[in-house]
């Protein structure tokens, strides 16, 4: 580690210097996991705090990448600096997404301003959202007012994935079947913003009424119950509580740039609503949590990992309970005991009085 | 646990001894997870192995219920023991479960020696594959020579149920459009006997010849790929393999009984192919390693909790991070370097030559 060691703090200071270079080295760094990335995220996660940030998901040829483009075009023209990551949680590799990058990135030449990347599911689907989180610390500290983080497709991982940002746009393609079950499958919970894109092909109209019937009967139902965060808010707030806000519907044309200043006054009330109703907080606060959490059970996973290749590997343990000399939770005992006793040892020099 | 220690050596005697209330408060404590209730499960293991374990899964009205009641009802009047477990992932109560039961039971009066119980989701639902994989072992223990693991619905959770069983029936109900999706959902992957149940509706032909040809695609695209857990095989072996066991499809109308020793025979070849294949030891190899994978987990996170409430709490470390004091690598380097320290020390003084 000592070469990542002499190299963190340069590359961290040509980050927060504004260097695009050291952007996207150290966003790589954040992909591979390269020895001292989690050096520099700690170091620049300092520096952050100040960019909203953008979640972009919706099926597959609903025109994701059309509209962030020019979501990103029209943010610029307004004089705000764009970070846009695209995230593919179906592909193990960014070879083919890096193709696609390059051909984005040409509509924008000369403009590093917006600063367009790709990441993909490399290692397990969990690590993509810490991986996602950290790339987005780094445009934060790197100083983009905005930062939009787009998906590929519209799954459960993708919804873990956009519930790293602040607001979420769902896209809607009218006519299509499939965005009913897309939007049955979760989607239709988290999204702050819905776009119906192509909204000049047949059926737009009954897809934004149909759109707004779901939308009454989500907030009708589930009452707060779904928004962004299923679950781990024991950070003590409810995350899950959006008091207030009605989730705007807008219609875009994206290919014609038609809708998009819309789109971005419904993003920014979502943001003063957030911000005034102290939501903002809460949803953040929610996210470290979960970010906490994550962290812990994946650094946990690898410590145990090591204590069972420590007691002969899996296998070995496998061969034993399979003879019945053991069984899974005196293998798990002989495991874990150790560490609680360590744990406990420590707490009771630490805290005598306990 | 006093308490419990004193009752356990004897409950876990009164359950060898083939006393069925012994049978109901074991797994009761199982399902409550009372004190105690791990040492019973670690002393019924040794005493496991005999049993032939069945998974029926299917989309909820497809006739589950009905379908094992003659499936029970049909290996007892060949003699065989069994019990029957109905595990509800959707539910966190077992009241409603209850009283179901009762009125199954009515129709095996007297006859005792099928077992029927119900299991609901309290808790996380990863818990409730332990649940259910214990209460299994304590029927195995008890001596039941089947038993049955029912789901209600047909979803994931009931996928990582139905897992726990050496051979898995898939209900699949004719006409109706959900079994297509429920297919989709990576049910159609774990099935090793398929049912078309109501086998005497309109549109059953259509069903078995449609199913008959997504199992033909399963087999040519997934080659073996998907059956039976899905990546935790580090136990050295390739768990999720089956060679040459081509799915069968059954017709019943189990309100008829009409099917049913179809059905048997069904499970006889496929317990049979797995037997002579080395598929069984394998599968169950796979089972036991993801069992103590999922133990660890579990017992790691209670660890973890205690040390996050050690350090002042989820909330205080939120808050610190949020404030830019600290950030969630560093908060988690805090939490977890102490107990890799320990395990560092206990390597040394164990292995000092390491």
């Amino acid at each position: 580690m000592s070469e990542a060691d002499a190299e963190e703090p340069e590359l961290v200071a040509d980050v927060l210097d504004g260097d695009h270079r050291a952007l996207a080295r150290t966003i790589s760094k954040i992909e591979d996991r390269a020895p001292g990335y989690r050096d520099i995220v700690s170091a620049l996660h300092a520096h952050t705090g100040d960019a909203e940030v953008i979640g972009v998901t919706g099926s597959p040829g609903a025109g994701k990448s059309t509209l962030v483009d020019k979501l990103a075009k029209t943010y610029r023209d307004r004089g705000l600096t764009v970070g846009v990551i695209a995230v593919d949680p179906s592909s193990p590799y960014t070879g083919g997404a890096v193709l696609g990058d390059r051909i984005r990135m040409a509509s924008n030449v000369g403009d590093m301003d917006v600063f367009f990347r790709s990441m993909s599911a490399r290692g397990q689907l969990g690590g993509l959202s810490t991986a996602t989180a950290d790339a987005v610390k780094a445009l934060d500290a790197f100083g983009k007012d905005r930062i939009v983080v787009e998906t590929v497709g519209a799954g459960q991982n993708e919804v873990d994935v956009v519930r790293t940002a602040d607001s979420v746009v769902v896209l809607v393609q009218p006519g299509s079947g499939d965005d009913v079950q897309m939007l049955k499958a979760g989607i239709l919970e988290i999204g702050d913003v819905f776009v119906v894109n192509k909204a000049d092909m047949d059926g737009a109209a009954t897809t934004v009424s149909d759109l707004r019937e779901m939308l009454h009967m989500r907030d009708g139902t589930t009452a707060g119950a779904g928004h962004h965060g299923a679950g781990t808010t024991a950070d003590g707030s409810d995350g899950d509580e959006d008091e207030g806000w009605d989730p705007r519907i807008v219609e875009t044309v994206a290919t014609e740039g038609e809708g998009v200043a819309a789109l971005i006054d419904a993003l920014d009330a979502h943001y003063d609503h957030l911000r005034s109703t102290g939501e903002l907080d809460r949803r953040a606060r929610t996210r470290t949590a979960e970010e906490i959490r994550r962290l812990l059970r994946s650094d946990a996973a690898d410590l145990l990992e090591e204590e069972i290749d420590r007691h002969g590997g899996m296998a070995t343990l496998v061969d034993e309970v399979r003879a019945r000399e053991t069984d899974p939770y005196t293998v798990v005992d002989r495991l874990l005991d150790p560490l609680a006793d360590c744990v406990r040892e420590r707490r009771e020099r630490d805290d005598p009085a306990e």
